[in-house]
C-alpha cells in the first residue's frame, strides 16, 4: 500500500532580505530573481514530501503585480498542493513583509511542478498527499485542471480532450 | 502617428557558462536559476524595443525537459514577439550548446511579459512591432491567445468571454 | 506607557540550501557563512520586534559541533529572547534538516544583540518583550547573565561587580 | 618530539573592499558578513600553522562598535594566538583603513577556534606555538582563560571547576 | 590532413547588465570585472573553435577609456582571430549598448590567448582558422606580431630576434 | 612643492581562498577571475598612494602559466611601482601559497595603470613615488618603457618615436 503524507508536512518558509544584486534600475527586485527563490523553496517542500531528490519539471503562469524594493523582507511559503504518481505540484505564496509598518502584502504566487528522481535522474513514485484546511482542499482540486492545462501547453494533450478545463470554456 | 520597430531589432543573445552555485545536488542547473537568466535577457530585449525602463509583469508556463549540467554553455535568445499598448511579450529560446560535440539542444522556451515604465513606475506607451519571418509571424499571432490566457489565469477575464482561446476548446 | 510585544511575534524562519561557494575543501559549510546567515535571520527578527532599522551590536560565543554538507537544508529560527531599553537579544537555533531521512539535527545556536536605530544611526527605544513558553521564559532570564558577561568581555564591567554571573562561580 | 612554530608564521592579511551585497539598508556592512570574512582569514592562518585542513570549532564573543561603510577598505589580520593538542585559537583584528584620509580604525576583534582534521574529518595533532612579542605573549596567556570559558559555555565544564576564570570572580 | 574552421564559427555574444557588486564607489564597473566577463566569453569562443576544454594562457594589454555605469547593458563579442598549433588568439570587442538612447559605444577590446587541453591539462592540437571579412583578415595578420610581443614580454624571445615586431621600430 | 611617498607605503596584501564559482571545468581558477582580484588589490594600493578615488586605465600583458586549483590559497601583493602626473603603475605579484606543503609558487604578475580622479571623474595629480629596494628601483625604471609600450599599443605614439622601447629593438 502506498504511504501518504499531509500537505502541511512539507510546509517550508524562506524569509530573507532583497540584496542589491537582485534589483533593477528602479531598485526593485528582478522578477526572475524572485522566481529563482521560489524554485528553491518549492524544491525543499517537494523533497520533504517525496523524501527524495527532486528536479523542476515546470512552473505555471506567474504574475508580478507589486514591486519589491531593495532591502525588503520577502517571505516565500511553499507547500505540496497535490501529489501525482512521480510528480508533485507545489504552491508558493510570496509576501512582502514590512517589519517596520507591519504591512504584509501578498505580492504573488507561483505553482511549480517537481519530479522525484533517483541518482540516475529516473522518476520514482511519491507518497499521496492529504489536504486538510479549506484552502488546501481547494488547491488540491484545482491542481487537476492545472495538470490538464500543462499537458495542453506542452502539446501532450489536445484542448478538446481535456475534462476539467473544457468545462470552463463550454 | 505611433512609431514601429521590427521584432528582430530587439534580438538579444546571452551566452554563458553554468556555475556551481546555480546547480542542484545532481549537478544540474536549478530551474529557477534558468528563469532568472531568461528574465534578464528578456528585460534587455524589452528595453531595446521600448527604449525605456521595463519591469516584469508575468512569465507564462515554462517546462524543463532537459537537464543542463554544471559547466555547460547556455545560450538564451530573447526577442519581442508582439507589442501591445504599454506592454510587450518577449519570447525566450534556451539552447544547451555543447562546444565540444557541437550538439545544440533546444532545452526549453519561456514567454515573459514586460511593461514599459517611467521613473515613477508608471506605464508608458511602446512602439508597434513588425514580425517578418514565418516564425515571427506565427509567434505574433499566438501572442493574442496567450494574452487572453493570462487575463483568465489572473482572474481579469472569464474563460467564456475569451475569443481566440475559446475556439480551441469548442 | 511603553508598549510591549510577545517574543513569538518576532519569530523568523529562514530555510535554504547550502551552496558550493559556502563550503570548504571537505564540502562542509564554512562556520563564518553560517554566522552570516544567522545574522540576517536575527536582524529580521529584531526589526520585527522593534519596528525599526537595526544594527548588529554583538554575537555571543558560538560552537560548531556538527558538519553541514553542501546541498544540505539548513533552517535558522530566530526570535527575540529579551528586549532591553534600545537593544534586543536574539536567540538563533540552527537545524540541519534532512528531507530524505527526516533526520533533524540541532547543529548549534547563536545569540546576537541588535540595537534599534533611526536614520542617523542613533539608538531608539524598543518595546518590552513578553516570554510565554517555558523555553522563552528560561531564555529571557538567562539573557541578564549574558548581558553581564558581554559587559565584562568588552571591559565595561568588572567581573567582581557582576550580580547574576558571579553567583555561578562563587 | 613535537615540532613547534612561531605564532607570527601563521600571520594572514586579507584586505578587501565592502561590496553592496554585504551591506544593510544604512549602507553599512552586515555584522554577519564581517564574521564570514574573519572566518576565512582565520581558517587560512590555522591551516598555515597546522599544515592541515581545518574546521571552525567556535567563535568567541564579538562586538561591533563601529559601522563599516560600503566601499570601505577592510583589513583582517589573523594569527595563531595559542595552539592546543589538536586545536588552535586564532586572533583576528579588523581594521577599517581609509586610504584617502589615512584614518585607520580598529573596528573590532574576533577569536576563533579551529580543529585540524584529516580527510575523514578526524582531529590530528598540531605543532606548538611560540609567542614572541609582548602582545603575542599576552594573548597566549589569555587563551587559557578563554578555553575555560568556552568549556563552561558549552556545558562541558562547571564554572566552579574553572581555575583561571574563577580567579576573576572570587 | 588538419581540419579547419571559419573564424566566424566561433563567434560568441554575451549580453548582460552591470550589477551593483561589480561597481566601484563612482558606480562604474571595475576594470577587473570586465576582464573576467571577457575571459568567459573568450573561453567559450575558444572552446567552440577547438572543440575541447581550454585554459587562459594570457591576455594582452587592455585599455579602459570609457566608464561603464551600474545597470548598463554590456555586450561582449568574442571570436577566434587566429589559431596556432595548440593555442588560439581570441579577439573580444566590448560595447556599452544603451537601449534607451540607442547609443552604442565601443568601450574597449581585449585579446586573449587560450590553449586547448585534454583532461590531464596537456595541450592538444586545434583546427586552423580561416578569416573571411576584411577585419578578420587584418586581425589574423596582426596576430603574428602580437605573438612575438607575447614571447618577448614573457622572456621567451629576445626583441632583436623578432621578425614582424622589429619592422615597426627600425 | 609636490609631496612624495615611498612605494612600500601603498603595499597591499589580499589573501583568499579560490571558491567553486571562480573555477572552470578542470576545477582551476578562470584567468579572468584572477584578473578581477588583482584589479581590486591594485585599486586599493593606488588609492593608498594617491589618497583619492581611482579608476583602472589599463592592464598590461598578463600570462597564466600555472593552474590555481579550487580551494587554493591565493596571495595578491600590489604596490605602486611608479607614479606619473595623474596616473600610477601598480605591480601585482600573485602567489599560490599551499599552507599544507608550504610550497609557495609565483604563478604570475600583472601590471595595472590607475588614474586618480575627483568626484566628477576628472584626473587629479598624485604624489611622487620613491623606490627603495633593488626590486622597487628596477620596476620603477622599467615603468617608463612600459608607458611607451602602452602609448604605442593604444595608438597614441608611433613605435619609431619611442625612446626607451626602441633601444631594445635596434
Amino acid at each position: 500500500m502506498k504511504n501518504s503524507k499531509k500537505c502541511s508536512e512539507s510546509h517550508t518558509v524562506m524569509t530573507n532580505i532583497v540584496l542589491p544584486n537582485e534589483t533593477n534600475s528602479l531598485n526593485n527586485m528582478f522578477g526572475g530573481e524572485l522566481l529563482a527563490r521560489m524554485d528553491r523553496a518549492a524544491a525543499i517542500a517537494a523533497s520533504r514530501h517525496s523524501q527524495s531528490t527532486v528536479v523542476t519539471a515546470s512552473v505555471n503562469h506567474v504574475s508580478f503585480k507589486y514591486p519589491i524594493p531593495e532591502g525588503g523582507v520577502v517571505v516565500v511559503e511553499a507547500q505540496v498542493s497535490r501529489a501525482f504518481s512521480t510528480s508533485m505540484e507545489i504552491y508558493c505564496d510570496v509576501w512582502l513583509d514590512n517589519p517596520i509598518t507591519k504591512e504584509k502584502i501578498h505580492t504573488n504566487e507561483g505553482i511549480y511542478t517537481f519530479v522525484a528522481v533517483d541518482k540516475n535522474n529516473k522518476p520514482v513514485s511519491v507518497p499521496e498527499s492529504e489536504p486538510e484546511t479549506e484552502q488546501e482542499i481547494e488547491r488540491y482540486n484545482a491542481a487537476l485542471r492545472r495538470k490538464e492545462l500543462s499537458l495542453i501547453l506542452s502539446g501532450r494533450m489536445k484542448p478538446a480532450d481535456s475534462v476539467e478545463l473544457r468545462k470552463l470554456f463550454v
